[in-house]
């Protein structure tokens, strides 16, 4: 797709700055893992995949640096504690006798993964669909086409997609802001909804299908994502719309049996009080801002890796993967 | 509660500019019936009972500035297309030998209305009560001390209530904005969580209720109101937690059979792609905005008027009230 959030380049590592989007480009560059730690902690860069990778150039900017690894895969790990591709990604890095090499290879396995979890994906969507989906889960969340949104490309470019419809994601909006500014660029029709917007969609326009990202799936597939995804889910339950989740096998979280284990992380209050700098609330409103929810794995129809389309009863308790222990 | 947005004074309407809240307070004084009519189109007054009262004192700024009646009520009564409290609410005073006495009758009554209304929705609450709710329902959107905020002061003064949790309710945020607002004026305990984690917070956190106010109730009891209700009602559904109404009867149209057939008002997209002026959103990004949804009738366990507590199955195709037809 040409955008590449995450780069490195002269061993320092790139980082589009997703704060701005999509009023203008602007780019980190990260020498250390600090400032590599700050990016991913502030969401400078974030998705589940994207922050995988990006703490995977970070640990090898640490060993290049002569830092303290064990600090530095402490630190990275703990900017957010929901995604399950961060840890896993760290564990990987700390393990290879080239820790740049080995970024550079898990990156690259991503952005492939993605096509695949985009071709799979796509038999999922009907012809002439109407296709919902909630945050940003296109270039911006993970390498290459990423995953939801890499559906939703590929169904397009299969000319199966009518109309993509798009949540705007509350509190930071990464529907309205990342994923339709990504399909803007790409020509895909598609229009935002407000979040509680979408069983009245499913109600009154129809939906063929409901496909987000993940930011961990648990062992029995219980899945964390953005905060409104549990409530999609409900929505396409009642209707009958096959609900579907994508992400690569490093989201899956073999370790954590199901999303009662998995943390969920609260983030500040002003992300909700405050829309791009501009006060929204009155002064002193208290506020619940959890990043996540889990939807449980009975109101999940598929679950889409690059290994391919799984149904249901999900079991990863086995590794998935000869890259992903 | 000493807030009253809509007041006739000196020959004019006031009207309180809820766009501005909370950050500042700024009047429109109207003159005019057209005036009337560009503050209610316009959302500086909103709420459906409240709207219903300034359209009643609008017709009568109409009959005492010699304008045509006719178009004046028309006018007044297409600012908004769902509210049904808009267009009873003119029929009254379109038949009154002193319009000006009977808006301030109708005014009163609704006033009184709220009062027994936040007495009959109290004794839903049940002790130490967790009450979720969505946009502004309190004396911003009917007289006193307004619908479903109405329930949960009283609930709060009867010392019934833990907590309520307002739904920020986008894309206007009457909720963060508005609903906030008035709480943190009266001390009653709250917080505020985005639209997409209502379902989320039944799952972590529990409710004890959940009361919406209502834009329109039809005869089987099928309720428009906010966009989001709906998804509300969805997840109080799964969770088995009371959903409950509260409405005057001006709300009730029992010459509406059904939810299917209360037209629905689409909203400008800007109310989604900027927020208090500031763009949210990539240029030309397509939106759907739709101001409500209906929650069918069977999601619904109890409807709240002056007049008690209704449970299901509803009908109101007779008249409840002899000043209501």
């Amino acid at each position: 797709m040409g955008l590449e959030p995450v780069r490195w380049e002269n061993g320092r590592l790139r980082i589009l700055d997703q704060r701005h989007l999509p009023e203008r480009e602007e780019w980190i560059e990260a020498a250390t893992w600090e400032q590599v730690a700050e990016a991913i902690r502030e969401m400078a860069v974030r998705g589940a995949p994207l922050i995988g990778v990006a703490a995977a150039y970070g640990l090898a900017l640490a060993r290049r640096s002569g830092a303290d690894e064990q600090a530095a895969r402490r630190g990275l790990a703990e900017t957010r504690p929901t995604a399950a591709n961060l840890s896993k990604a760290l564990a990987r890095v700390a393990r290879a006798d080239d820790p740049l090499a080995e970024a550079e290879a898990l990156h690259e396995e991503e952005r492939r993964a993605c096509e695949a979890i985009g071709r799979h994906g796509a038999s999922l969507v009907p012809e002439d669909a109407v296709v919902l989906t909630i945050c940003s889960t296109g270039s911006l969340a993970a390498p290459g086409i990423g995953t939801a949104l890499g559906v939703i490309r590929t169904a397009h470019r299969e000319g199966k997609l009518k109309e993509a419809v798009l949540l705007e994601t509350r509190p930071r909006l990464q529907g309205l802001r990342l994923n339709a500014w990504e399909l803007l660029r790409d020509g895909v029709p598609f229009r935002v909804i407000p979040d509680g917007a979408a069983a009245w969609w499913m109600d009154r326009m129809g939906a063929d299908l409901v496909i987000t990202g993940a930011d961990r799936i648990a062992a029995n597939g219980d899945t964390a994502n953005k905060i409104g995804t549990y409530a999609l889910a409900l929505a396409a339950n009642e209707y009958g719309v096959t609900f579907a989740v994508a992400a690569p096998t490093s989201t899956i979280d073999r370790m954590t049996p199901t999303g009662d284990e998995i943390p969920i992380e609260e983030r500040p209050p002003e992300e909700v009080t405050r829309v791009r700098g501009v006060a929204v609330a009155p002064e002193g409103c208290p506020v619940w801002n959890p990043a996540f929810d889990v939807t449980p794995a009975p109101f999940i129809n598929r679950i889409v890796t690059e290994g391919g389309v799984h149904s249901p009863p999900y079991d990863f308790a086995k590794s998935l993967s000869p890259t992903w222990p």
